[in-house]
């Protein structure tokens, strides 16, 4: 079951001007900066809203550290704007089962580590209508459900 | 002040097996079908969770009815996938000319309608860090304001 949007992760050039923005137009501020490294990304988390899950949503500000990153070949490629939708669930390994029988390629074959201490995977973009779309279960799902990591 | 993502904007060649697509991989159920003739698309709203502001947050996917339409135009340049993502506010209006006043291009000149009884207005994506955006002031939100048309 997918409870929320997570988040819409955005593609940019330089992380600190997206965030100023953000911040300048709209007043978002930021609740989370991380670097991923296997992603080869710098990552901003802005808080948008709450949702009815108990949950927020946010946007995902991503800025490329190498060449060899996804998000510098999308950069690349399609240049800034939307990278991926995120969709909160409570049990992201159940969910994943749950979407690949229904013919949708799951692109991790573990759930593997997210922003914020989430546990995440990505869904092949062809099978989702063009849409590169994330599942996301957040820290605070992974500790109730008694994950050893969380 | 925007106080929440209201949708993600998905282009789709076929609304009906974009539709068939997310009820079958991931339980989203269709609130709203309308057709917007200025815009020249038939658009469906699937609701994805409840916000903090009373609203709620939505996928919108947008099948084109005539060529000369802009998301048929995206069509044939991208192809399916994230056309744009909506914030709703209470007050599209002064929403809008706050936006502007940060150097934003205000692609209506007047707030217009948008889908369920919406006031809509587009900001440039080049202003945007390549993300087209949509302000969204609810029907509801119309009401509470007084505004004659809703």
């Amino acid at each position: 079951m997918l409870t929320r949007i997570d988040h819409v992760g955005i593609a940019c050039h330089s992380l600190d001007s997206t965030i100023d923005f953000y911040r300048r137009t709209y007043g978002f501020e930021v609740a989370h900066v991380e670097v991923n490294e296997e992603q080869g990304v710098r990552e901003a988390m802005l808080r948008v809203n709450g949702t009815d899950d108990g949950g927020a949503s946010y946007l995902q500000l991503l800025e490329p550290i190498r060449e060899d990153s996804p998000v510098a070949a999308f950069l690349a490629r399609k240049g800034e704007g939307v990278h991926h939708i995120a969709f909160g669930t409570p049990d992201v390994a159940a969910e994943a089962g749950s979407v690949a029988e229904n013919g949708v390629r799951v692109l991790d074959a573990e759930p593997r580590r997210g922003t914020m201490g989430s546990t995440i995977t990505f869904l092949h973009p062809k099978d989702c209508g063009g849409v590169l779309t994330e599942l996301v279960q957040a820290a605070g799902d992974d500790e109730q459900a008694g994950a050893p990591d969380a």
